[in-house]
């Protein structure tokens, strides 16, 4: 009897959490509670409603947690079966920390509450499945990429550590360094010219870094664009073949018609 | 009487102002008006020429009142149903208000009249009309940007607002900086260097900030040019389809036929 | 007689410049020419062989001046009607000016010369051809692009111009400052940090002016890619219709000559 | 006999060389190689494994050239004629030549060790066969634009050379001027605006440069990224075309066997 009751609830509470008013009041808390913490920004604010945001951030973690044992309760285990589930419990559980501990870090943690709007609007977790699945087709690129940074990083360490530490002192300083050249910010008036002023050389090493990371950055945009417009035009074209195809089936459908009228 | 008067000329100042030639005329003053303002800001051509351009200027918005009355005339009600009226009416009201106050801005504002060209010539208004046409494909990517960029400012503000208030006082200041960081000008020699000389680990924040944006930023690229091509190759493929659909049609025509001699 | 005579030769000398042989012999010339004034800028080696490095330029322009005039021969005022002739026709007279003045901007034109080399290989002839083939779907974009300049300039020299001559004191200043500014070069740190210092709201001006100028660039790279495009899958998709439709016309004489066969 | 030994020797060499546990055990040692080369970057990490660090890197490099040697002994000079062969080939002798030097720069080359994944790992391989299959169709673009390059900086040299002898000095102070230029790093804050004041209409030679540069890029781009869009839709196409084809097929063999029937 006991199993029956409990299984019969679980059917209750998941049409429940499964239902579009649900999901549209937890969609709510979130956007108040984003504004809430964005309001904690401004000292102003704060002086004359603190008492009011902090006390509105502690009902929304108190709705997120009862939201979030009602789903544990109705789908067990098999709730972190689904990658959006295991990413809201990750981001709830970080949410608790802040109000034990008073790490500033943890506080400013808080706000990536926000980012459940993602996992509860289809649209939104649309765009994010989207983005992944270009990653297999990119996957390759990226290696090379971070291949090609390491040894970019070990080589400048090695030829320009000494003399500049602050910009290539350890392999971390060169990466972070690498990094900026590879986005063109200041790479020349701000690194490679006073680099060039002793080492004139260096040019040989910069220039190729920018010309290849480039290649290969455009190659990780073209994959992305083609993953994309493939999956657009597949489904175009697979209307228009379906179009086509109907239409000669028909005709073989007449020609058979006619087949049998010869035999009679 | 007096209604089908009305009405009858209605019909002709109608007739008049879809005219071709009235198009062109109000072009024309668009033009000459969008000049006039530009050499205002030239003191020499003003010490000269200051009272024929201010007579012009008001030659012009006289021309462009007389056309929206008459379309209003014309028109009616229905007049506000066209959005690029309701954006034509707009600028000439703004237009309207520097003559009686004198405040700098909204003098500025006026050379906004020049806009009017885009609403006027057909092929602008199309360019316009296939930039809108892309926002609901691109829309949930764009919410998911300022979703970033709230997060992003609200973190950043509470991290490093304290040690950098020009940079990340409020959460406005951290809007505009994180707004110069996505554009990656000057984000690493100007901000996040110093930055990360008070805490060092502040590129954790910046640079997964950058990867995460450019990529929204590529995504939203991508749903532009996904959008325009397959208008371009939808229009294509209409055309083949058609010509292979038609030889097939002839084929079955031809196969009727061959049945119903069969039948005789 | 003499009539006869100079059409004659003018077959010849057609037959002779419209050879392999002579257009790799300019092909040539145009090369070493592009080299020697490379030279030039050089003094150690202008030190050395300056007086052969200006003989070598002395005898290319003689070649360049024979070759145009064989040409004029050849081709009369047809000569004109080609847009590659008009192009190396004004470059040789541009060369030719130096020899009698001294101005070091025209000497400097006189490695324009280098780019005949486009309008004598075929392939790059092509790349430009193609270029330029762009521009019908791009032209209102282009139009719109230098309309929101202009906008865009006289609102910042009327609203920044007094406080921030150096950037926005005339139109020319102001269209200059936000040409680098659509460009992304140091727009921030460099001039609107120091502008909102007087007019707080001025990123209200700027940050839109960004984002449009972003977002009409894109539509005009989209225009290009869509253009190319369509151009190189029309080649494909003319290749697999003409494929099917052969099939299909066959398939109709097939069953034309069923029916033949059923009349008899 | 000696003959036959050899060949059967070769050819069990040749099978273990193709292995697949002899490529992983390979790709572990180039891995581990680049782990210890990043680790000699760090003088805290050097101090205390120093010792093992280099041993590794000798024993590493024994395996490289036991692991060609074999190579050579199997293919023999058949060896060189694979792209992949020769690249490993270089790369392990550059990184012999600093055991017996001690310049700096060549101990730094040491780590282009790591580049060797590229040739081992078949994925990769791949990346860079598509890359260089791209060459040909972007060949003349890049000429174009190497060819543009050099004008201009022959130009800049002759203009503003004397005056800003540390940018455009010579012409190969020149060509990195532009290359930064072309990149936007600092183009119009750091260099244009200074020449500008000595060269008031600088901009007219700077301002088309890069608009010029930039539509090149774009079009090296547009054919990157048609070459790729174009072999992922041939591929679809294809496939498409081989079903409609099918079925026209199947509906010919149906017609020619009713024809049959009608001659029986």
């Amino acid at each position: 009897m006991s199993s029956s009751f409990y299984s019969s609830s679980r059917e209750r509470v998941r049409s429940f959490i499964e239902s579009q008013r649900f999901e549209s009041a937890i969609t709510a808390v979130i956007v108040i509670n984003a504004i809430g913490l964005g309001m904690e920004t401004s000292p102003a604010i704060m002086a004359q409603y603190g008492q009011l945001v902090s006390t509105l951030d502690r009902i929304a973690i108190a709705i997120f947690v009862v939201e979030l044992s009602l789903k544990l309760f109705a789908f067990r285990l098999s709730f972190f079966k689904n990658g959006w589930n295991v990413f809201d419990f990750v981001i709830v559980s970080v949410a608790l920390f802040p109000l034990s501990q008073q790490f500033s870090v943890l506080r400013a943690l808080r706000i990536l509450r926000a980012l459940r709007l993602v996992s509860v609007v289809p649209s939104m977790r649309k765009v994010i499945v989207g983005l992944f699945s270009a990653i297999p087709s990119i996957g390759t690129v990226i290696v090379m990429l971070l291949l090609l940074f390491y040894i970019s990083a070990v080589m400048a360490t090695k030829l320009f550590g000494t003399a500049f530490p602050e910009w290539f002192g350890t392999l971390g300083h060169s990466l972070y360094s690498l990094f900026q050249i590879m986005t063109l910010e200041s790479w020349s008036m701000g690194i490679v010219r006073p680099v060039m002023e002793i080492y004139p050389y260096a040019w040989a090493f910069f220039v190729p870094f920018i010309l290849v990371t480039s290649f290969i950055v455009l190659n990780l945009f073209i994959g992305v664009i083609v993953n994309a417009m493939s999956e657009a035009t597949d489904e175009e074209a697979h209307g228009e073949r379906e179009e086509i195809l109907g239409e000669l089936r028909a005709l073989r459908r007449e020609i058979t018609a006619l087949r049998e009228q010869g035999e009679n």
